[in-house]
């Protein structure tokens, strides 16, 4: 990380003007788990965000599509235990969410982005959502992240808040998020749902530019199973309180601002294929030595996303010959003979293939190295100096068991 | 299935002068599993093949294609428990398999067909196949299919291998086959290790058109776990010993030979997805109402070889919402508010998605019917007149089994 951008606590809260919320409105059966999250600045802010390429799109999505035509917004709701998809009255929920958040908070409804994550088809309970949503807005707080970051999970097993500070000019930046993820994770899309906040002044199109790259470069490159949901959004709100001179392109701010949001999303992105449902443990492929980036990134996700890889990481073997195999029908051209294949984690490195043929190597210590909370694939094209990582998880009995059982 | 086309036994001994055998080489640790399959025509064969379309091959489709030049062969030779693949004798391995078998037979090697089908990156024991060849080839017979089968078993269950027989004119033609399968099946390739034979008097090219054609619409259409064999392939031996006039484009003949191979190569990829790795149960996605063929392909592909919906299936989880959500992703464009989607089994039909919304339907009726052995997810698009059919299985806590202790 740049010396420049320091970990903070705080998660959306962190940056100058947040306020957060949590808590329980009856979506999900259990009142122990929160199921209704709201962030709010008191000042406007300027915001860009990234939807899911499904063509099956949840309601609320085209709601904050609509309701950011403009670039401005200053709340976020956002609820868990229903995704108000393929439901004939989605779209009115959604507004009514919209609504019943504007209402509470005494601003436009055009201002609230809303959210949804949990079932597919079922109808959306707005009447608890409406009532609750008062109740829930009087508790916002600048200590509210966590509660926000709790209400979004779904199979999630805990929750991801993140924030980074970094100095631009002479003053300092601050970026927050919460996000949420588990199953339906592919990288093929917007993101999952994340919800961040800046105090940086950026006008909303430069914001929607660099949310734009930095999630091409960290959610979109994690898998949990291959499958793009209908609801998924990453979004990021900007309230200016930093009072930093504006950050325009071409300027080392903004340089320096892509690297703090890159550092925070590649961050969040690696938490959300940790906790990918019934993950053990978190597996990264960094391709090297290909002649584009575009193509590193095509091999590393095809590895990650691999259901024969990912068991034989979740089984700790160094069955490298299903990773060249998934290198070979991603669809990127490539020689095999040229590639190079190890398996790294905190425990030491293992070579096991090389010019992409079997080489001895001591099993042992493979098994030792597969066995770390983390492990990383690397694989060397030795065809040229570009390279991506892509970020999952390994294929578990808990996968098949929580997927086997969610609905019922 | 058309009347003029009945099931017969004996799989790829039923066509006339054919014999098989299967036998232990010692590439397999467990002597009671046969692992060196042979199949023989004492008369020269016109011959097709197709091939994986993963870019890292494995030998022996090397070699195949190299002796499949000139449209002709007379055996085949095939072992499990080991893939010859990413290994660097791999080639002068599988040549060397087919110059013994040459030999065992007395025929040429570039009339002999090579697979190999197991674990990818460990070098074959050549020895032990070249010392099996001549004592395994002594066993051939005509009633030698069924151990053939079981010598090309890898985590497979049960052998596969069915054979027709259709009147053409007034010759009946017999076309058999055996095939292999379980993991690594999915819709993008060439197919899974498949071997047929027939007695019909058919030239190369002929053959080869049909055999490309059949293949598209079932083993390409079948998906166990999404990962693209190196090592697949389907080839097709005819030995014209049923003495039929030669089968040309554009006759009824050529009409009914394909049908009857169609309805083989559908037979065989069922029973092959019924028994991918870990699966409980056949999940078929029939696509109906579209515009095009190509579409309703894609989105069958696509519901077949969603993790969330096999797991669901799994699950006995009537959760249509991820049905729908795997269309979305597929690629295809299509309104998701004409779509109806309904289960069927032999226990009943249930519909549970009305244009594109959730529908209220009898839970109890939902799990009884997603309880049988063979499930099929009818999907109408509403928009045209086109469908198709594309097969898979269940998600099971065995397939993470199976796959997360296949190398050690």
């Amino acid at each position: 990380m740049s010396l420049n951008i320091k970990w903070v606590k705080g998660g959306v809260c962190a940056p100058k003007s947040f306020l957060a919320a949590g808590g329980y409105c009856g979506l999900r059966k259990n009142p122990d788990k929160k199921d209704l999250a709201i962030i709010y600045s008191p000042v406007p802010c300027n915001a860009a965000a990234v939807y899911t390429t499904n063509q099956v799109k949840a309601a609320p999505l085209y709601v904050t599509m609509d309701h950011l035509k403009d670039g401005k917004a200053q709340a976020v709701i956002a609820n868990s235990g229903n995704a108000n998809a393929c439901v004939p009255d989605g779209r009115e929920h959604a507004e009514r969410m919209t609504e019943a958040l504007a209402k509470a908070l005494n601003i436009a409804p055009e201002d609230c982005i809303v959210a949804s994550t949990g079932i597919i088809g079922v109808p959306l309970n707005i009447e608890c959502v409406e009532t609750s949503t008062p109740k829930i807005a009087k508790t916002l707080s600048f200590w509210g992240s966590r509660a926000a970051a709790e209400a979004i999970m779904t199979t999630d097993t805990y929750f991801k808040e993140a924030a980074v500070k970094v100095k631009l000019a002479d003053t300092d930046i601050t970026i927050g998020a919460i996000s949420k993820g588990s199953g339906m994770i592919h990288p093929n899309m917007g993101t999952t749902l994340s919800f961040m906040t800046t105090d940086a002044n950026i006008s909303s199109p430069v914001l929607q530019e660099i949310l734009r790259s930095c999630v091409k470069k960290s959610f979109n490159r994690i898998s949990v199973d291959g499958d793009t949901s209908t609801n998924d959004m990453a979004c990021i709100l900007a309230s200016g309180a930093a009072e930093n001179p504006e950050i325009l392109p071409g300027t080392p701010e903004y340089e320096g601002f892509s690297q703090a949001l890159m550092v925070l999303c590649t961050e969040l992105a690696k938490k959300l294929a940790a906790d990918g449902e019934g993950a053990t443990r978190l597996i990264s492929c960094t391709v090297k030595g290909c002649e584009t980036e575009d193509q590193a990134e095509i091999f590393s996700k095809a590895v990650i996303a691999s259901s024969l890889v990912k068991a034989a990481m979740f089984g700790r073997d160094p069955n490298w010959g299903r990773i060249l195999c998934a290198m070979g029908y991603s669809g990127a051209a490539f020689t095999p003979e040229t590639v190079d294949i190890s398996f790294t984690s905190d425990v030491g490195q293992v070579q096991v293939c090389r010019n992409g043929a079997a080489i001895s190597f001591n099993e042992v210590l493979a098994k030792k190295v597969l066995s770390a909370d983390s492990v990383d694939i690397l694989v060397n094209m030795k065809s040229g100096t570009e390279e991506a990582t892509a970020w999952g998880c390994d294929l578990t009995y808990d996968y098949v068991k929580i997927n086997g059982e969610y609905h019922t």
